[in-house]
């Protein structure tokens, strides 16, 4: 229903030298035909033509090229036109009133991208990754949102479905020769097997949603220390290489620029701790509670020193940084001569024998020293799965949610499997995880309004 | 010689839905055709083509459309390409970076229109109308440049030219049978007509760069007036309406969003008086001068009072805003008894007879009493004359100091031609009228690189 309107809307930002319009639905060539000089329905698929818009007045309002789509190979799938103006705001906005005149409506954010999907271009999933994909700065995220839009996601849980309807099959089949106790279709261990290995994918795609949060957001990264050890210096020294190429990429969508620098393609985000740096004794307190909040918040602890750090110290940064990767920075090598390895040799004693151990890196921020190496060691201690074209990381809230569901509802059938409960209970688990599994893409199901409004409205409109 | 280069550009601003990427040169093709799956070559002109965009590596950095444009037919006049992506910074910047790597280089600010000026797509005052008509936020100003785009001015010129040759030929044959004393070619007072009736015409050009400055900067009005007569509120008033429209459309060119409004299509600026409002007595005299150099700087000048003004007061106003347009206005109606209008025949009789009468208004700014009135009143003050479709608005410094330097020859000649001179001193100032005439358009002249520059400089890059 909400498909038979024609919509329109800006999908550049204005200011530029181009702006580009677009309008989508049945109506597309009947409301632009109507404000230019080209009778649109005329004119093959697939082609550009110049044109003048003209207003009601026969007042020229700009020399344009427009493109022509016709359904269903289209964006949308729809009768589409993009319309390439001046990129004036007075234009366009000109432009766009022109054809509201026309009977189109201004679009919804995201609208154009909610219609490929409702038009069977594209599923779910992939609607995620277009906004994704356009949001992505750096060459993780890009990578991620790209695989997902070719449909890298959406085939993993086609395969994974496909597995779960072959376990289903077999357990309704041997429900169906429910009195026959003779015969056995479905071999328990061989299910069982194969639950176990869509569990494992399934929890293996779960987890993988921090790592797309962490790549989403910038990995937080603590730097705490005394005052006066260079945790400023380090930052600078850090962001100064990097801060013109982040300018860049964060400007328009962040207020302000955040002290976030990009290594090997990812962003790591360096979180505040100045509570510390310029306390008095009254409010030291509040600074380290700072500090501490830093550290929770982080991924990777740097814990800058100058000077040897008593053993209270030591014992304490380790508890504090426990499940995170700590990198231990002995700054100012240039003028300190080295803090003594003993140190460190109480350092991995601390450490509990399955976690990591920290990294001890001297550097010197002021002169440069070393930056390199605790670059590269920072990268690490993220510990980023080397992204290949087939990695599938999950950055939607909405798809982790369904597959933590899927989870839930999978380990109910595991359990009953095990303990050998009957087929029907075990088939009724099963139907919910491949309903889990479905709402990620959408696909072969009626998706509500609300699912639709909640992805799409943190599209930009124009896509 | 720099044609030979193939030139790369972002066309839009980055953080949009959509991000449009330009190519043009005679490599257009084959760069495209190396960092995508489409042979551009082997397609036809003006046509959308939908294609993958990926690295050496082999990764798939974007799903786009390329539009193919074929020399002549282009924008530029040569081959070129637009690359529709999805608007990622990295995306994009990544795009640009593998077309450079193709041999592609990166255009400078309006090379794109420059090349089009140098295939004889456009002349020199339509590329000057390009830049203009991006900037254009209003409908005065939008109106101007297309008009100038469409070769308005161009054709005024060439008419103006025409004329002036037949001048110059009539003169010259004059000259070539000057023993044949009783031959008369050209008809001396025939000859001081067409000359007269050239120099009225581009004294009205000349004149009318004073109306495209103050459409193309906005109309300065100064708001004057004592303390607490409610200046603040009036100005609140006349922006209230009109702030969300004018935030849209000078969001971006201007840092600040200054106080501007829109009547009838034409930007209103209104000049900062604060500091008389804040002054005490020992800075009273900064604050006053202060309001006296707004004035100065207004066309139109709003003088508020709330009560009987002196006649001194009078006098000094009428004074100060001589040559200005003086818009008197009683704020505080509603609580407040008109001004004794003995006042005002006052004021009638201090301006002198050939100076406009100030308009003299009664409002409640505070309530919006008369509101409209004042608007309708600051539009006529300015006196914008009508923009026909045939109106032709000089706005570019470059065109109008040829302008001048014409009239200033074009005066020569007339003096000559009064004072019976010879005809080739006359002829020779002809030819340098013609000169000022063809430098506006370019037209069939080497105009050189300083020239280009100046003007191209000004434009973004992309177009």
């Amino acid at each position: 229903m909400r498909n038979n309107e024609t919509i329109c809307a800006l999908a550049t930002t204005p200011g530029g030298a181009l702006g580009i319009i677009r309008i989508s639905g049945p109506r597309t060539f009947d409301a632009v035909s109507a404000v230019c000089t080209l009778h649109c329905d005329t004119v093959a698929a697939n082609t550009i033509h110049y044109t003048r818009i003209i207003d009601a007045e026969g007042e020229v309002i700009d020399e344009v090229l427009v493109s022509i789509f016709r359904a269903p190979h289209s964006y949308t799938g729809e009768d589409s036109v993009e319309i390439s103006c001046h990129g004036s705001r007075y234009i366009l906005n000109k432009v766009l009133e022109l054809l509201i005149q026309q009977g189109c409506r201004m679009a919804q954010p995201g609208e154009y991208t909610q219609r490929a999907f409702l038009n069977g271009k594209m599923d779910l999933s992939q609607a995620e990754a277009v906004a994704d994909l356009i949001a992505s700065s750096n060459k993780a995220t890009h990578h991620i949102a790209m695989s997902q839009l070719r449909g890298g996601f959406s085939s993993e849980l086609s395969r994974l479905r496909e597995q779960l309807l072959k376990l289903t099959s077999l357990l309704e089949l041997e429900l169906d020769f429910s009195d026959h106790e003779d015969l056995e279709f479905a071999d328990r261990s061989e299910l069982l097997n194969i639950a176990k290995k869509t569990d494992n994918r399934i929890t293996h795609l779960a987890r993988s949603f921090e790592t797309g949060q962490a790549l989403k957001n910038g990995i937080p990264v603590a730097i705490v220390g005394k005052t006066n050890v260079g945790k400023s210096t380090l930052l600078n020294k850090l962001l100064r290489d990097d801060r013109a190429i982040v300018s860049s990429v964060h400007g328009t969508t962040r207020d302000t620029v955040e002290d976030v620098i990009d290594i090997q393609g990812v962003t790591f985000r360096f979180i505040d701790t100045a509570g510390i740096r310029q306390t008095t004794d009254e409010v030291e307190q509040i600074g380290i509670s700072r500090t501490y909040t830093a550290i929770q918040k982080a991924r990777i602890v740097l814990w800058i020193i100058d000077a040897e750090p008593t053993t209270e110290e030591v014992k304490d940064m380790i508890e504090r940084s426990k499940g995170k990767s700590l990198i231990i920075i002995q700054n100012k090598i240039d003028i300190q001569s080295p803090v003594d390895s003993s140190i460190f040799s109480l350092v991995s004693q601390l450490v509990p024998s399955n976690d990591p151990q920290p990294s001890i890196l001297q550097i010197s921020a002021k002169q440069g020293t070393n930056i390199d190496r605790l670059e590269k060691t920072i990268f690490e201690s993220a510990n980023i799965p080397e992204l290949s074209e087939q990695d599938i990381i999950v950055t939607s809230a909405r798809q982790y949610h369904s597959l933590l569901s899927a989870q839930e509802n999978l380990s109910r059938v595991l359990s009953s499997l095990e303990s050998g409960l009957s087929g029907d209970l075990v088939s009724e688990d099963l139907r919910l995880v491949l309903d889990d599994l479905a709402n990620i893409t959408g696909q072969g199901r009626i998706v509500t309004d609300e699912i639709l409004r909640n992805i799409f409205t943190h599209f930009c409109v124009g896509k």
